[in-house]
Order: C-alpha cells, then structure tokens, then sequence
C-alpha cells in the first residue's frame, strides 16, 4: 500500500482527490492537513465521504508527512514552495497540484504570480505532469507539477496539431469556458450563485496566469515559439472545461482526424471521437477522460479543435493520482478509471 | 460471473444501470434492448460509456433474455407485464425498475395506472424490493418489483416513527421535491431547460402514482391504517429527492434520534446523520445513500424528517443493483459501494 | 415627483428597487448611500443599470436623507433602527426593508435577533406594511416595516382560511423553498454556485427569523393563537419562493376556491389561479405578484394551499414601492405594474 | 394607436412580444394566432400574462390579419413567406421575426434552408431589420426582415472594425455561445434540463444557418468579401448570446475604444462599455441592450470583441419593436426602455 498524504485538504481539488483516493486499492490515506480546519472530521466538511473517510484534518506536520511515500498538495500558490524542500529531502515524493512548479522561466513565473519563489533550484528537477507528454520522465519524478486546467484541455488539443508541424504556431486561438468550482471553495461574492447563474462572461481578458503556461509548455516540448490568444469563460456550470481551439492550417490534404487518433491511440485517458463529434463537458463529468474532436468547418484554412474534460478531475486530482500510478508502476488506470455521471 | 439483460435501455434509469454494471466486478453484460435504437452502439447513444460498454442495443429477444441469470426492466409501465411471465416460467430471475408490480392490490394499481394488467397472478409472488423492509424475501425472489423514487424516500423516513407506534399514522404529510431526470428521457416541452430552470413548481397534487404505493406499502408493513397527503414538486436540477415528512407525535420523552439510529444501525446504505443535520441531495448524488436526519422544530408535537436520495441510483437502479447483489448472496455494496460527487 | 433616498444600495434589494424605480414616474431618486462603496457610479456595480440611473453612492448623511420625502433602508437588521427615529423626527417617512420594526413584542425581537433594539418606542406607531392586510394604516404611516419574503407568501396563504375560521389555527405547516438571491449579497461559502447548485436542503429547520414574524402577524390579526411549523429550504435558483402550505380542516361544505377569490378580488397583486392550477415561481419572476392556488387532495381534510413570489419584489423592494404609493396617493400599481419574465 | 397581429404566438419569441407589447403605450394588440392553440386564452399558455393580455389564440385569417397596421411574424422558417404577399399586398406592413427574408441571395437561402422559397420576388424590398445598420431604411419599409439572434451579436461587434478597415475580413472567428431558449419552445429529447442542465458543447460546427446571414450582411456592408468560422455553443442558462469575435488587425496606432465609442454614440440600444470590461449576459437579461467590449490583449496583433445580448430581446422580440417604432415614427425607446433584471 502508498502511504498517501495531502496537504490543504478542505478546497474541491482536496475532496476530490479523497472522493478517488478512498476507493483507489493500493492507497493508505495518512494524513490530510488544514490549518484552518484541524480537528474536524473530514466527513463533517465533505458529507459524501461519510462513512468511506474516516480521518480528521490536521496540522500540517513535516515530520508526519515525511513518513508518507507520496505527498499531494492541494494549496493555493506558494504553500507548496514552502514545504516541498524539505520532503524531498526526505525521500517523500511530492505531487503538486497547485502553480509553484508548473513553469521552468523563474521571471515569467515571478512575473505572473507576483512574489518571489522560495526555491527555484527545484525548477529543474520538477517534471510537469502532463502524462501524454512526459510519461518516461514522471516515472522517476521526486516532484511533479500537474498541469493546470486550462493547460491541460488546450495543450492537449494542440499537440498533435503542433508536434506534425500543421499550423501557423505564432497565432493559435484558445476560447475556453469553465464552470465556477475552478475558482476554488472560497467566499467571494462574484462566485455566488446569484451571480453566476444564468449568465455567462469572460474574464482575466487581459491576462490569465495559465497563458504563460500553455505558451512555455508548447514552445519547449515543440522547439518553436509558440503563442495564442487565449480567453476564458466562465459557465453557470459547477464542473467542466470545454475548450474551443482555432489554428491557421500551413498545410492541405492532410487527414487530421488520422492525426489525432494516432497521437493518442495509446493514451488511456484521451479519447478522439468519430469524424464530427461535438463532445459535451457532462460526457466527462467526474471522470478523467479528455475527449477530443478536430474540425475544419466549410473547409476553410480554419481548423477547430474541442476539448473537453473535467476541471476537478483530468484537470486537478484524477491526473494527480494517474500521475501517482506512473510514479509508482501500477497499472495507469487504478482507482480513476470512473464512468462519467449523464444525466 | 452473473449473465445480466436489460429491456430498455435508453432512458435515465438504463444508462445508470449501464455506469454501475459496468463496473461491477461479478456481472457480465449480455444483452440490451431497445426496440427504437436496435442497432446504433451503447456508447453512440451514452458517449461517457466509451470504452466501458461496447454492445450494441438489440431488439427485444425472450430466447436471448433468457438465457440470463437476471433482467432488469427499465421500461415504462405495462412493458414488464408483457414480458416478465416467459422470463419467470424459464427460470430467469426479474428486477423490474417499472412500476408493473409494485402494488398488491389490483383495482388500485389498474384504477391509478388506468389500464388493465395482464398478469396480476405475478402479483403475490413479487416482492417489493425495498431492502431495509424485505431482506429476506428478496434473497429467494423470482420477480423483484424496485420501489418509486419517491417511495423510497419516503418510506424509509416514516417507517422507524411508524414501527415504533410514535405517530398518528392518518395524517402524515410528504413534501417531496425531485430534479428533472424524475421526468425520464423523453421529448416533452414542460420538461425542457426552458421551462424548468430557474423555477419551481408542485404538480401532481391532485394524485400522484406514488401516492397508493406509499400508502399500501407503509399500511401492510405497519399493519394498520396509514394515509397522507403527498405533494410533489419539480426543482431546478437535475438529480435528488428531498423528502420533506411531517407527523404529529402521539407520544413524548422519546430519543427520536435514537428510533432512527437503531432501526438502520445495520444498514449500509440508509445513513441517520447526527442531530441537527440537514441533508444536501448533493451529498448522495450519484451514490446509493439514503441520508436522513429527524427533528422536533420547536419542540412542537410536530415530528420533521428529512430524506434524500439520487432518484436514480437509490431511487432506481442503485437499489435495484442492491436487490441482485442480496438475491446472488454477493456483498450487498459490491459495485454500487460509489462515492458521491460534491461538488 | 416624490424625492426618495436609499440606505444601503449595494445589496439585491437595493439594486431592485433601482430596477424599478428608475422608470417610476412620480419618482425622484435623489441619494443612494454605502458606507462600503461610496463615491462609486451605482451603475459599475449594477451594469444593468448603466443608463438609467446615473448618480454615485455617498456616505449615509441623516441631514441629506432628511431632505426626501421618504427613504427606503434596504440594510442588514439593526442599522435602520440606529437612523429612523432622526428621519422620523424630521417628517421624513421611512420605509425599512429590514426586519427591525416587523415585530410588537420586543422580548420576542431581542430573542430571535440576539440583540438590543434601540428605539423600541416606535414599535406602535411602525405599521406592518402587507397591504393586502394594512392597507388603510399604511396611507398615513410615518414608518413601514416591509415584511419578509417568507411572511408574505405564507400570511396571504393562511389569511384567507383563518379569517374564515376553516382551519385548525395551532398546526399549520409552512414548507417554504426560496432561491439564492434571499440569502443576499455577501461572500459566504456556503452560497457559492459550486455549493448551491444543482443541489436542494432544508435550513434554519430548529428556528428561522420569520417563524416569530408570522405567527405574530397571523395571531394579531385572527385575534387567536396560531402556531405553525416552518421548515424553509434552499432551491437551486436564484429567484422565488414558493411556499408549500398545510392546514387541517374544521369544517367541510366550503367552497375554498370561493373563500379565496373573494378575499383577494379587489387586490391588485394577489392573483387567485383556476381551480387545479399549480402555479411556478417563473411565472411571477421581476414582478410583483403574488400567485396563491387551494387544493384539497384526495378530499381529505388536508387543505394544500400553494402560493408564489418573486422574493426580491412582492417580497421585498416591489412590495415596498407598492407602500410607498399607497403612502402618497398614487394608484397602487403604479411603477410596479412589470410583466413577468417567461422563459 | 399602431394596430397590431402576431402570428406564430405560442413560442418564446412569441411570449416575448407580448411581455413588451402589453405595456407599450401606443399598440393595440388585436390578434395573435396559432393553429395548434385557437381558441385557448394567451394567459392559460403564458400564466406571466395573467391580467395583462385578455385575447385568446385565433387560426391565422388573412382577412383579420390585413385590418392591423403592422404584422409580427414569430414562426419557425417558410411560415411568413406563405402569409406575406397577401399582406404586403393589402398594404399591411410586416416585420418578420424569422429566417425567410433576411438573405438577398436564394441560392444561398435554398442551399442552407434546404427548401425552395415561395416569394423572392420580395427580397428586394425586405429590409434587414438591424437598426444600427438600415435605420432609414426601416422608416419606409413595408417589410423588415428582423436579425438572428447570432448575427445581432455577431455584426455589431465586428462592424466599426470593418467598416475603418482595421482588420483582415477572411478570416474572421466567431465563438458565440447561447441559452437554451434559442433553441425554441418545441419538444426535442435534447433540449431537456436533464441533457443540458450543467454541461456545455459546440454544435452546428459544420455549418450553421446564421453563418451565411453574417457572411452576406458584412460583406454587402462593407463592400468587400467577408469570411468568418462561426462556432456556436449551448450553454446551460435560459437567455443571452455571449459572442467572443477574433480578428487579426491590419494596423496598429489605432485607438480601438474610440473607434467603437464613435460607431455607437448616437444608438440608444448599444453600449460600448469603458476600457477592460467583460459584459456578462446577465446584465441585458430583459433588455434590449447590446454591451460591447474591445480588447487588444497582451498587445498582439489580435482583437478581441467581446458582445452580449439577450437573444430574446435585441436577438429577436426587441428589435422587432425597435423596427416597428421606428417605422411608425416613435421615440425609438418606447416601450423597449426595460432595464436588465439583475440576478
């Protein structure tokens, strides 16, 4: 059995992962921490987990999470920065769910997060935990960097796109919408309901904290600049991410549907839908399947690429844990191979 | 391996039977019928099922059904009736989701479904397939008539009041809200996202099917007189009942608190939560759970319980799952032993 | 033109009565005040109404307010009570949103608001501003006191029938469901769209604030004891309520759907449906109806009487305006007359 | 008074006409037909109407129909074409709410609408009832074919762009997302709350029929071919249109907000809102209102427009009546003057 530990435990992106970790055959749940919360049983937070979780949240204690064999953390940014040195020190592996070790560029990361970073020298050795890109290199990994969501829909929707040299990749568009849990379990008042129900805006217009991301991802992994425009939404929706991408086609006769399908013929957790497919965030509702359809409407020089998955799921905690199941050389699919809830 | 057939697979109730079967670890799905889809692939119709069912819908069979150990009925009123007397005569066992048996007494059940039954010789041999009520009957049972949705809640919140001699058995009033996949998968404009949310409304107050059931089911049970006034309403989502109970105690100095907890202490799947509890439909959603809390508001004579299930999985194809898993002599929770979805 | 003031303008009854009185004819708007926001446009916070109202928040200035003929507070409880004897004094008449001046018995006021209240001598003079019960005192009233969103779909569901002696007065039962909106306009984690949606619950079921407010009320004017059990709940919408209402009968050979249109046959804002109707919250959504329906299921003795709001007008700022024009004269409807919004 | 007929009352559209019309002060509604409904009081179908339109549905009768000054039609496609000459030809003016005159080209209204078109003769003289685009054409129009509700979003958000001349006009990129009213008041399985409630997805990618609308109304404005990828997508709410435009920009030193608040100064019903805005739909839910935002983010070579209109009022019932006051020679405000219902 791991002996599993998470850090920052009362956000969604915490009880999901209990939500998967709780049923998942080759886990021992440790030690979940909050400091806001110690004491209090988990099921007392999250009334789902009643009867499945039987532990309470506690102090955050180095010395007791040094004894798991792997760490989550599921913090804001900078909790982790803060932490990390110390249990890999210690030979605990960490699986970081939050933005501290997501980029390799300490400026851009200063920049767009707007503090210092305690400990840059980590940058290296962190592996960005994008399974369909890094796979070989998170087997080994002390310390994993799990995509962001965002990220995670539009990286995979261009990838193939990227990787066979199709596109102008300088112009890449990214219109992308998602429901409200990606803004975290925390009190604001444009996250209420009676804000956000039946209405729908874009936001962070200006800049978003995983534009940079996305940008250094595809650049380094496909040896070219790579940028986009990229515009997020939010939906009167709790859960899901549907990415809509555009791309300028370099080339013709090109068969992209064969393009997509091969890229990702092995990935156990991306599935390319048939020719003219329009894939529905409800279809990956709790699961931690990317679907993915590609398009070229009215046959323009315009592909069109959708993505999908679910923001808590292949987007936070379900690509932490398959992440956890590479590190630790069970079968990828272990404890997160859950069918997606319709209606 | 258990050989499982659903007739009907193409509403709500069939494609939950498909996400919890699927992963059951004893079941082999064999056969699915729909007569308008016979042909098109499961998971054309259902794409969260991609990669977990891969058989095709088939037109209804009796040699082919049965051949299995058990066939669930997912089907409108009056299909199981058709059917279910070949499938008993060749020794395959029926847990119907229809409401074709759920009643004893049939000028009640042909006055309230407004058609005649073709085989109310079934009648006596069925078994009203609410566990916490008929264990036992339903370990040998040939024919397995799943409650209502709503009858599940319902019942299982006044049934400890009821056993227990606490409450004036003629009054009892049920509000019962429901979400919109209580409807079924079927075209009809009341039921469109259009009219529906963002609203809330009762219907059915003049008699609602579920009124006899409850009414016979708790009067047999209890062994006297019970009636109620029932009053359903349609709630702005898609999955849960919340019951909301009403009765007037006939008795004081009773631990109300502890009627509950004694009656489900054994019960897997009823949860009485701790005084002062007020159960969200969220936190079973997509779970087999019924979670029940019980107050004195005021320290009135009036009794409040509070019952929430996911009409789908408790009220419907998790209970019925329930029923095969106890018929088989499995572990009660094998494959329906899923964790809710919060958020 | 009546010149009006607004005391705490940032809420969603404040935004509402900007809504509506912003196409009053006979209005003038002439100060609207935040302490939180002042010197900001209203119409930055409340882009809907960019256009139509055009002046800044200020600081609450009693020597200002004093200037207008009547000022609204549209505040959290306590802060009226600290304002309105000066406005009063002045012979500036007051319209408080607010509960502090709803109930008479001040140890019942300071019980079930936990606090002291500081003026409690206007407690007589402050008239109860339900029109369809006050209507004549509410012409020459100094002070109104808006009554909630629950106690005014609840007391014009009961009046009718305990005005006419028909109903046991001491068991009422109020199942009453509101959206998201009644809970206001602040942060708070458990009114977050990732919590409240798509879910259902019951809250405050040991004692809620309008429990005291209508048994008052409904008491005062039967000039008898009336007890009643008030279970409210929290749909998953943003705007109604929707009150769900049990009474039993003392006497049989009534005609009920009689009782009621003749009750309410000159009101302007009380709609009484056909026989059988089961109105939804929709249909009274922005305006300031209110729908009421009376059944007897089953012919029991269970009268049902359902009855809808839109909680922020007829229960809040459109029932308050409706004061107002009584107050000075104006037709009733005037300003208020808005059409619901269907779909 | 403007005599006024609407045929085709019984869809959102419809039900939308008359909320506006039945407070405006200078209609008089005189007949409202629909075949499947003759006969059966408007306010039975539409309970929001209770007490503000008294007329019962009628069948459609040229003959009644030619005695009102002016004619909606709010009919699916191929409906209007059939009744229109025979009006035009008494000398009744037409506003048609549907798809049948808003193309000048019938090979392309053929093609997409998949049928042949009975009346072409009249194209010429149909008038595209955009406002902002044809006022004075609309002043003297016998026939004003009212905008889709897309291209509504779509055209005024890309006009001042193309018309200074600061974008490349082949590749435009259109994400436009709707409510599930767009979809109409008609039975459909996948219009159920249970299929869409709390999931999001493209569809129509191929090809959807306000592509040609925009394609042909921007290009014949601006006097060059126009080409855009136009992507539609169903959101889980019940109104507004939220188009986020792309387009590459041919210059730079160009003080886009300028450009937007100059095209605009003079339209009552277009709000340019200030630098960094990002309008959600909510905030023209009701109104007539389109809220436009231009962004040049992280200062590349891509604009981004972002415009948002309430698909039943600017989209459609609105602008009908914006057409009509101003072919009757009104304030073009009265009566469309709503302000957005916020939350």
């Amino acid at each position: 059995m791991i002996k599993v530990g998470i850090v920052g435990g009362t956000g969604y992106t915490g009880v999901e992962l209990l939500r998967l970790l709780a049923n998942h055959p080759e886990v021992s749940l440790e030690v979940i921490t909050s400091r806001s919360e110690a004491g209090m049983p988990v099921s007392d937070l999250f009334p789902n987990l009643r009867g499945h979780v039987n532990i309470a949240f506690s102090e955050p204690d180095p010395d007791i999470l040094a004894q798991c064999d792997v760490v989550f953390f599921a913090t804001p940014h900078t909790v982790a920065m803060a932490l990390v040195p110390e249990l890999i020190k210690r030979n605990t592996r960490v699986i970081d769910l939050s933005a501290d070790f997501r980029l390799k560029d300490l400026a851009v990361w200063e920049q767009w997060y707007n503090t210092q970073h305690t400990c840059p020298e980590l940058f290296e050795q962190a592996v960005y935990g994008l399974p369909e890109l890094n796979r070989d290199k998170i087997k080994d990994a002390q310390l994993v960097a799990v995509p962001g969501c965002y990220p995670t829909a539009t990286e995979l929707g261009f990838l193939p796109l990227l990787e066979a040299g199709l596109i102008d990749p300088l112009h890449l568009i990214a219109d992308a919408k998602t429901g409200v849990s990606g803004a975290g379990r925390k009190a604001a008042i444009p996250m209420l309901m009676a804000e956000t129900s039946g209405s729908f805006k874009a936001y962070g217009v200006s800049g978003h904290r995983h534009l940079p991301e996305i940008r250094e991802v595809l650049s380094q992994h496909c040896q070219q600049e790579v940028d986009l425009t990229f515009i997020p939404h939010l939906a009167p929706m709790v859960r899901g991410i549907h990415a809509t991408l555009y791309a300028r086609l370099t080339t013709h006769d090109v068969n992209l549907q064969k393009v997509f399908e091969e890229r990702y013929a092995n990935e156990p957790f991306v599935d390319v839908m048939p020719i003219g497919s329009m894939p529905e965030t409800r279809s990956v509702q709790g699961s931690n399947i990317c679907r993915i359809a590609v398009h070229q409407p009215q046959n323009s020089d315009t592909v069109v690429v959708l993505s999908v998955i679910d923001n808590l799921v292949k987007g936070a905690s379900g690509q932490a844990i398959h992440n956890m199941n590479i590190m630790f050389g069970l079968d990828e699919k272990t404890g997160i191979n859950v069918i997606a809830m319709m209606p």
